[in-house]
């Protein structure tokens, strides 16, 4: 590929459901703040677990969040962003977290569910020219 | 390693030094976004290029940022966070971008530099506990 490519709204949740991996963007007060998180795809949200920290309060206060996920390969990359609405979930909806493969890589015990609903996506395909990474070939 | 550990300044830019692959997280208006960009450190500063368009915009109107580099392995992983302000270099000053090891993976023209110059810097090394990982060995 020599250009760069938008991913149609399947293949981004095609990117999305073959990952586990991503990075929020959230509101912190007047701040931005990012942090990796471990994810799982519900429908057609998205679902982490997070213990009680700035991460949890940052989307109680303010659920606009952004959300990305990256596949990085030898020869082009994939990019999927999206915009939406974070909230914790409730008793009563964090048991959807058990009926997906929710794989939490760092041990540790995080109760809270936040579920993000998109409302908006973005996917790109970039080609990429790394010359030097065949050097270590 | 069994707990996530902290770490120091120096290891911090050590990480940011060995990697030029990041994620942008900026103010657009009232949301926030999040971008993948590549950068290189310049001194105690992060440099990358843009083009015009809304990554260039939000840090223009709102230079408050947070910028992420991860280093996953198979056992643990490392994330640093830098949280600070961005700004465009003026003309007498984005030939700083010529004198690091700025890569672009991307193909396409980006003239724009802007520097991060962070006010807080936060790493972390946590071990991995993905044993669905292994089954692929």
């Amino acid at each position: 590929m020599d250009e760069i490519e938008e991913l149609s709204d399947l293949e981004c949740w095609e990117v999305l459901g073959r990952n586990e991996l991503g990075r929020l963007a959230f509101h912190l007060l007047d701040e931005v703040d990012i942090v990796p998180v471990n994810y799982a795809v519900d429908g057609r949200t998205l679902l982490f677990r997070t213990a009680e920290g700035s991460k949890l309060l940052g989307v109680v206060l303010n659920g606009n969040v952004a959300f990305e996920v990256e596949e990085v390969g030898s020869d082009s990359a994939r990019s999927v962003v999206v915009r939406g609405r974070a909230r914790q979930l409730g008793e009563h909806e964090a048991h959807r977290a058990e009926n997906v493969p929710l794989h939490t890589w760092v041990p540790g015990e995080r109760y809270e569910v936040v579920e993000i609903r998109p409302m908006s996506m973005a996917g790109r395909e970039y080609p990429l020219v790394r010359p030097w990474t065949h050097m270590h070939a």
